[in-house]
């Protein structure tokens, strides 16, 4: 069984192709610059070298046709024939209220995720160019959406609700959905395998820390809460996002920097952050470099990235009455020894004790805690793609 | 020695006359609708019992006048001359960055302060309007000025920097200041003397809870944490104001209910808090009766209202490497017991226990945790005024 996922932004598509018999990945790669000058497809041949092919890409059909016919090329395809691929998983970003779980993609399905948009305007939009450019190219071939927000809806109200007139979550569904939700699903399941424990009876803070950051209180397997809000922009400093903010604070700066709804939403999103302390770059190796250079800025935006980290643990071992895992993922937290050292100095009250030595790892799964830890501190890679593969097994199995 | 207090608001004057040798108050009332019809001082006679004297009050010089008229009037005075006021100590909101403790009043501390009316618009040139009135009719008189900013002065830059484009804290001055100072410094000296430890290695976190509320996170008797922001919006669920929320809700409220910075801002806070979810009173007592008739609004904005608190402890006790102490103040904090369980359990992970009888305490000194609890959880009624005129006298001996 062959399954083809597909991450589709405004101006790109990611994709990977899984041979789910082996839960491998047979193909991957991107399209950038759709509808722009100089779009390309850039793929990672079996042996690791990328190869970029340059080609005039419009608009998402000709992207995602370009994707299918490099799968079945003689050159660098991986498959003989579409015939071969059995189902497309999509990642969908906003499902709202509507999705808490996935679902084989229906007419009904697309009409209620197309009235999240508002809540995504960006992103949903370019969910729904994939999905419909693989149904005019491979109209058989079933589709299942797999949503960034779904894994968060089993949070109680007290903790998605903002205490804001109520009125304003009844018209236009404001409240906290949370993103990331198939990364924080994957390693919050994975992590039990890994341990050889189960979800039921435990509570893990799962700590997803990339360029894009968000963090989770999970308990019985379920989301409790996280702090991405009704947007990514709430929770942790982050490479080019403010992350918390004083409501009172935007609304100073607008009426400072004559800067309307969308500017202010510009300057938070796109120019804070790292960035926007350090001022040189928003990736944290650029950081670290510059914070053993002694660049004071960067030394604060490290301090804050870090500490805003600890202060998320720490709630949510409030939330969860205690922690019993607490598992590091994404691209800081999978590789940076340091992130995760900063940020769990000083939990050693509630049990937490990292070991130097084995948080030195980089990549793969590994307890960094030590053997006599209480809260046992875990390394997970996150694979969404491969929870997008197997979620999508999971639909046609059900399904058939 | 008699100390003046004076707390001035735009269309408010709040007074206590203090006899500082037996730290007693021996007058004390308040001045409504300044400038506005119907405007009246109320006073609280000695025994208990409450007076009001109506007067046509158009501005804070006036206001202030009557108070001191008051105070030496044959029926309701306290005092025979007003040479018998030592010092007037007034109450300060926005001290920005200048004032890390109180000061004596002199024309630059005027300056200075001035300077940070950007930051507290509507507060800080009434606090100058109480300070020109007692110059103008009690030119001798030392004035003191008490911040409520000043004891948060203590914070490391990364708990006190937004993750912002760094030039913003520059040009504006943006950054977390933190209010409630007073009440803060003030329940936590008097904790450490009610239970006979040292401030010095001690982590403390206390929680000013009333119609407004905030936490701070206290290590060896300096602020090193505190929820309120740039402006008072931040933090906690108040009685009218939201708390804590994600900038990008800020900015999709705007654009879909077509404010401005200003609207949006007057909706967050007065429009917010309790009384957005609970929807018909901003008061705590309101809603408890309203959960105890089982309001599904007032039980979700109380469950909500509970749940952050709880968080803030969870959060604050990250900053502060665990905690040794614990305190409720302020309206909610030292009345309500259900407002104290709330927050506090699910806690014991960290070493909190609370006693459910001991925990019935209103507006008294006690400790409510448990002989066997870690953590001491203690109720500390706040005594701002108080600190204010203790302040002012300490003020004084040193100048003198």
């Amino acid at each position: 069984m062959k399954v083809l996922v597909l991450n589709c932004g405004s101006s790109s598509i990611k994709y990977k192709l899984f041979d789910m018999d082996h839960k491998a990945v047979i193909a991957q790669g991107g399209i950038e610059k759709i509808g722009l000058p100089g779009s390309f497809l850039k793929l990672t041949l079996p042996n690791g070298e990328k190869k970029i092919l340059e080609k005039d890409i419009p608009e998402h059909t000709v992207g995602v046709e370009f994707i299918l016919n490099t799968l079945i090329s003689p050159e660098y395809g991986a498959i003989k024939s579409l015939d071969e691929i059995n189902a497309v998983g999509h990642r969908m970003v906003h499902g709202g209220e509507k999705f808490s779980k996935s679902v084989l993609l229906t007419q009904e399905v697309l009409d209620a995720f197309t009235a999240c948009n508002d809540l995504a305007p960006l992103h949903n939009p370019a969910n729904l160019k994939g999905v419909h450019a693989i149904d005019a190219i491979l109209p058989n071939v079933p589709q299942i959406g797999v949503f960034d927000t779904a894994f968060h809806q089993t949070m109680p109200d007290y903790a998605y609700m903002y205490a804001i007139p109520y009125e304003l979550y009844e018209k236009y569904g404001v409240r906290r959905y949370g993103f990331h939700g198939t990364s924080h699903r994957y390693v919050s399941k994975r992590v039990c395998e890994f341990l050889g424990i189960q979800p039921e009876g435990t509570k893990i803070i799962t700590c997803h820390i990339g360029n894009g950051g968000s963090i989770s209180a999970i308990k019985d397997g379920k989301c409790v809460d996280t702090s991405m809000g009704l947007t990514p922009l709430e929770g942790l400093m982050m490479g080019t996002r403010s992350g918390d903010i004083d409501g009172g604070a935007v609304t100073f700066i607008m009426e400072k920097e004559h800067l309307d709804a969308a500017g202010v939403s510009n300057l938070l999103n796109k120019k804070s952050g790292v960035m926007g302390i350090f001022g040189k770059s928003s990736d944290m190796r650029d950081l670290e470099n510059a914070v053993a250079a002694g660049d004071p800025k960067a030394i604060l935006a490290e301090n804050m990235y870090f500490y805003r980290i600890k202060k998320y643990i720490g709630a949510y071992a409030a939330a969860l009455g205690g922690v019993d895992v607490i598992v590091f993922t994404g691209g800081v937290g999978e590789n940076q020894a340091s992130a995760r050292w900063g940020a769990c100095s000083g939990l050693e009250y509630m049990g937490v004790k990292l070991d130097a030595e084995k948080n030195k790892v980089r990549g793969e799964e590994a307890v960094i805690s030590t053997d006599d830890s209480k809260v046992k501190v875990v390394v997970i890679p996150t694979d969404e793609e491969l929870m997008i593969a197997s979620d999508t097994m999971a639909i046609l199995n059900k399904e058939a």
